[in-house]
């Protein structure tokens, strides 16, 4: 049964490209009345944050973005955060999110080396905002002021406002879907160790596929409560914005890490679910234990990069969280390879669990 | 950023093709000492499995099978069919898993139209099998003498056996994997309703993409125990073959559907996962109490075809099973829809509740 010459003819006119704006589409549509973030007084639903997505993505083309055209965002893990990884692809465009701890200097060689054309930027960076728009004057600034931010309401007077945007946006704008799934949805910049930040391009296809395997890995239910831990700047929060929307679950936004905040959250919320570098969870293992008190329920956690020590490991597992040990880089869209658990390990020592966990061993499902 | 002119060239040479192909590849490296498949007093491990698909696909070449080759299969759910899922497409072959039902004027119909070159057969099915030898003398017809199957160990004597041809496979063979994830994985044929069965073929694309999204609409967690009371043979049992493998789950096989079988499994084995059309979830609803007893894990099923009474539904709540509601069709690779509960359905009566959950609604996650 030999069907076609040529595998690339094989796609006819109801190919479907994979992306994962089409997660946010369906969380809408299915599961709209669910929260989809939550920050201090600010809870929307995925019908909200639909809505905010496709009227940022009107007034990013209102703006004069085309398909192809980069914009950069530099903020914290607040919602605006997340809409970034909707909206700007939906306008066609290609999401450049920003390291938050970078000085003028890199983030002027980003911007220019990934041609942006617009710069969405939290009002905390003001000075790095002042430097671009000095450096770059074609480039067109938005800024967010959010209610945590340390910086006064005047700063940036002249730069746009993120919710005149999105008030002014259409929420029935035909929003773009990828005319290709290997269009790219993202740029992200390496840190630069051995020279100039390398531009690594994320595809539909692949945001799609990773967030999926993301939930595969984690056997992340629906609705999860996730707190975000993990920076959305870093390998796009290893795919995770992405990640949530299919899953319908709860962005729990959270601007800067203190380990009394996050057992706070954790309580309030119940968290379901966090990422983060081996710090962050040696920060909470550390925490006084009056911090914790009153969280009961199982909290699942990732941690990546270099391997957390065995006594972190033992201590997470001892206060009842379960912490999956996993390992990628920029270029593979976060992570790629996890510690599998195996069965003969449960009659193992605690001691030795953590030496085997602190491994990350296997490839993901992809 | 405009970074490419044409989305066909995007493909480069690290382009790897989606195909459950390598959920099996991943489960054997993984979780190799995992149980694959339960059958009587049959128990392999992934990494056996693995091996045997190896060496089926091996002999299916030596048999001069060729990629883009139709190879058939008439079996019940037993172990071999669930290779055969594997095996065949690792041969770069197509699978045409043929309804076990059907008399032998409808198998020649589809043996012929689907250009078999080789036939897997169940003894049980022996008259099919001599009629298929006499109609079509270039078929190369395998037989599995099953260990439950009604037919003597004599029938079918002048075919090839199954076993002997695995025994002689090489478990180090080259197998294929896919060219293009475009490329045919399967071919089922419709049920004839307006004339001729119709082909319909599967890619390895969107059998990797069904049985991912099988997981995610049914919130699977890894190592599933699946009872397979749905037939292999009918959309790929709704690509679920590929899901258990995603999943390294165990596939507990069953030949014929019998309420008080499927209850000692489900005891035996601690099944936690079945689907099955509407008379299925009937017969185990009104099967006597005691038939029952012992089994107090919960146990997921899904139920498609036509919406099943809302009695039924309503029983099964009642014994703990808990039944989801689905829709698909032969050609979109089995499930489309879904009945997605919502969180407001909680407070309502065990009939209202039964009455929603009999609305498939929403589209799949996909």
């Amino acid at each position: 049964m030999q069907m076609y010459e040529d595998g690339l003819q094989r796609r006819n006119a109801n190919y479907t490209p994979l992306t994962p704006v089409d997660f946010l589409v369906r969380a809408s549509e299915v599961y709209g009345d669910k929260t989809a973030v939550l920050y201090g007084q600010v809870k929307r639903t995925w019908r909200q944050t639909f809505e905010r997505c496709v009227r940022l993505s009107h007034a990013l083309v209102q703006m004069g973005i085309q398909r192809g055209d980069t914009v950069a965002v530099m903020l914290p893990n607040i919602p605006e955060m997340v809409e970034a990884h909707f909206g700007i692809p939906m306008a066609g465009a290609v999401l450049n999110a920003l390291n938050t701890r970078l000085g003028a200097e890199d983030i002027l060689y980003m911007l220019s080396h990934g041609e942006a054309r617009v710069l969405v930027i939290d009002t905390e960076y003001a000075a790095v905002a002042q430097a671009v728009a000095e450096a770059l004057p074609d480039l067109k600034i938005i800024k967010i002021q959010d209610a945590f931010a340390v910086a006064d309401d005047n700063v940036l007077a002249w730069a746009r406002s993120y919710e005149d945007l999105i008030a002014q946006g259409d929420p029935n704008f035909p929003y773009q879907l990828p005319l290709d799934e290997w269009d790219a949805i993202a740029l992200n910049y390496t840190s630069g160790t051995t020279g100039n930040p390398k531009g690594v391009v994320y595809s539909h296809r692949g945001a799609h596929l990773t967030a999926t395997s993301n939930v595969l890995e984690w056997d992340m239910e629906k609705h999860p409560i996730y707190l975000w831990t993990l920076p959305m700047f870093h390998c796009n929060g290893w795919c995770f914005p992405w990640t949530i929307a299919a899953r319908a679950g709860i962005n729990v936004c959270i601007r800067r890490i203190d380990a009394k905040v996050i057992f706070d959250l954790i309580r309030e919320h119940r968290v379901t679910h966090y990422s983060g570098a081996p710090i962050v969870h040696s920060i909470l293992a550390n925490a006084p234990d009056e911090w914790r008190a009153g969280i009961a329920h199982r909290v699942k956690a990732t941690v990546a990069g270099a391997a957390p020590s065995s006594t972190v490991l033992a201590h997470m597992e001892a206060i009842g969280f379960e912490l999956t040990h996993v390992y990628g880089l920029t270029e593979v869209y976060g992570p790629a390879a996890v510690c599998a658990v195996q069965d003969a390990w449960a009659t193992l020592s605690q001691q030795e669990r953590a030496v085997l966990n602190a491994r990350q061993g296997v490839r993901f499902h992809l």
